[in-house]
């Protein structure tokens, strides 16, 4: 049982809601120790997919002020630790993770938009990272959404703070889909149950890979990819792929 | 003489064309270990162009199921570096190298489109990253694929293994041009008359280091670069070029 | 004083003009030297933003190969690593550095546009890495640009040589803004406006731990950027962000 969150399960979908609009769904400590713990537990579990979404007004604010300017260094600096675990627990989850963002997501909100493996946006969804111009800088939030947009953008959004809108984040790559607010959760459905056909359990190594290799020189990359490929070839998902492929037959996938 | 391959010359440009259309270009162990000799042997002669392209309905269909559901781990890993070492030919080639992509390039196929150091491809083009939805994650593929398209994109492509058309590619940067299936070879031949201008030896060089700085941090890639251009400034490609920009006349190329 | 720029004060704003028009602002050794004592100077004082522009009828057309010719190796070292010190003066300085471009960005000045942490072009202006069809290929300016484009944008721009327009700058992420000419410093201004927002020294931490973690995978830019941020959050700039905001009044900016 969670207080901060809302998790439902949908046939194969686990649905993680953050669900303190009165504060805008803002990221406590508190509210962070239960998205892990909800993350670990959806990824533990026989779900294909996970879509993270928020209730209220905005998806979701970022850091809580008001749980951050009583801390001192250590005390940030573990709030800081935990909401980094939040972001690697969703990388790292076997599932097909999709953002499914209305209104605002703003800074840790933004990241956590950049982490999901796939994002859809309702048409009124915004974009920031306004630490820049509220004193403290959004340095982890650019982490993930560095990786996302180019330079250029990353630089005009930590600087300026200022809000970029679904289309922009679509055409520069943070979001996967924009699509009419009445429509958001169709998008999702729709993109997750192309996410997540074929064998779970290849899918899985598969994601998991992918974040391991980003941003490192192609010749480092290609020596993870390449040994995780080659094992990969001998797991059960793969071998009915391959014979349903040469039999012209549907696969019946084992996991 | 090639049993998989058609291999041209005409003028400065060698022709690559994987001619297995019946099994719709798929990369056979014995297919890739015929294109790693060809673009080996273009590579040590003094073409300046190379042009890869496919015979048939498609480009490629990526790896050859026939062949790999054969194998065991090691037979796997063997294939598999084996495609890498194709990718990695291309790019240390000295010759520029454009994928003239038609149809469908598919797994290690759309791999190949991204590996080359630029890509022409018809409206009729469309790529995928389908392993994910088929059993067998494309894991190697999505090493250049991700450094061409952002991690959003990427992760859209590997996990629904859907096909991008042609316009999405050029948007996305997986290709430079698109253009009418029936414009093509005139298409690659312009680019290729323009991506060849100037000093055949410095230009490889300078294609070479780009492979060598990307993917590293600002600091290491100057390391690199820096070095090679001091270097480079001395080769007589560097002097001619300097020496005819002063003297407001036609460089004559040295090599 | 300086020979080759000219440097004035706005407000809170350093303008640094390349002001060797009759040489299209190249950049020779005295040049660069100059640029690199502008920005170390501009960097050590009050201001809180700097303008990088250009007098005359180009932006930069890169290496003065009147003084390259003459160089050897050693020589052409020592010029390069000046260059790249140039580059590095402007992503340290703690002030947001916005380039204003008209005209051509050529070589080594498409490089200084790509460094600086915005830009915005006039519709006259072009972007080029002409080196590889000039004898001596774009290494170094290949670096920055690589980190601001796609890979194969990259390879078109340093491959063929070929001017780019302002639009398709826009579009490939090189640059932040399009205006018309007659609108440049306004809009320059008016962003510089929306980057300079906020605590000073809260910002030019941010900045700069930016450009530390780009490039990197993204667990070592985590351990950068969360060790950085939970220290950011004891400065006077943040801890009046964050009591401002739960005050709700306005924040009084201690730097």
């Amino acid at each position: 049982m969670y207080e901060h969150l809302l998790v439902t399960r949908d046939g194969d979908t686990v649905r993680i809601t953050m669900n303190r609009p009165a504060r805008r769904n803002s990221l406590s400590f508190d509210h962070l120790t239960e998205l892990l713990a909800a993350f670990r537990e959806a990824a533990s579990g026989d779900a294909t997919g996970i879509v993270l979404a928020g209730e209220g007004p905005v998806f979701s604010a970022g850091h809580d002020f008001g749980d951050v300017a009583e801390r001192d260094l250590t005390g940030v600096r573990e709030l800081l630790a935990r909401c980094t675990d939040v972001m690697r627990a969703i990388q790292s989850a076997p599932q097909v993770v999709v953002a499914r963002v209305h209104g605002l997501a703003t800074a840790a909100g933004c990241q956590l938009v950049a982490s999901c493996d796939l994002a859809v946006a309702g048409e009124s969804a915004g974009f920031a990272l306004p630490g820049g111009k509220g004193g403290w800088f959004c340095h982890t939030p650019a982490v993930p959404v560095a990786r996302s947009v180019g330079r250029k953008r990353l630089m005009e959004l930590v600087l300026t703070g200022d809000t970029v809108d679904a289309a922009t984040a679509l055409d520069w790559g943070l979001v996967n889909r924009v699509v009419p607010d009445g429509d958001l959760d169709d998008a999702v459905n729709a993109l997750l149950v192309r996410a997540t056909r074929g064998s779970r359990a290849s899918k899985a190594i598969g994601k998991q890979t992918v974040y391991a290799q980003l941003d490192r020189p192609e010749v480092d990359a290609y020596a993870i990819a390449l040994e995780v490929m080659a094992s990969a070839s001998q797991l059960p998902g793969a071998r009915e792929g391959m014979a349903a492929f040469l039999e012209k037959r549907r696969p019946q996938w084992p996991d």
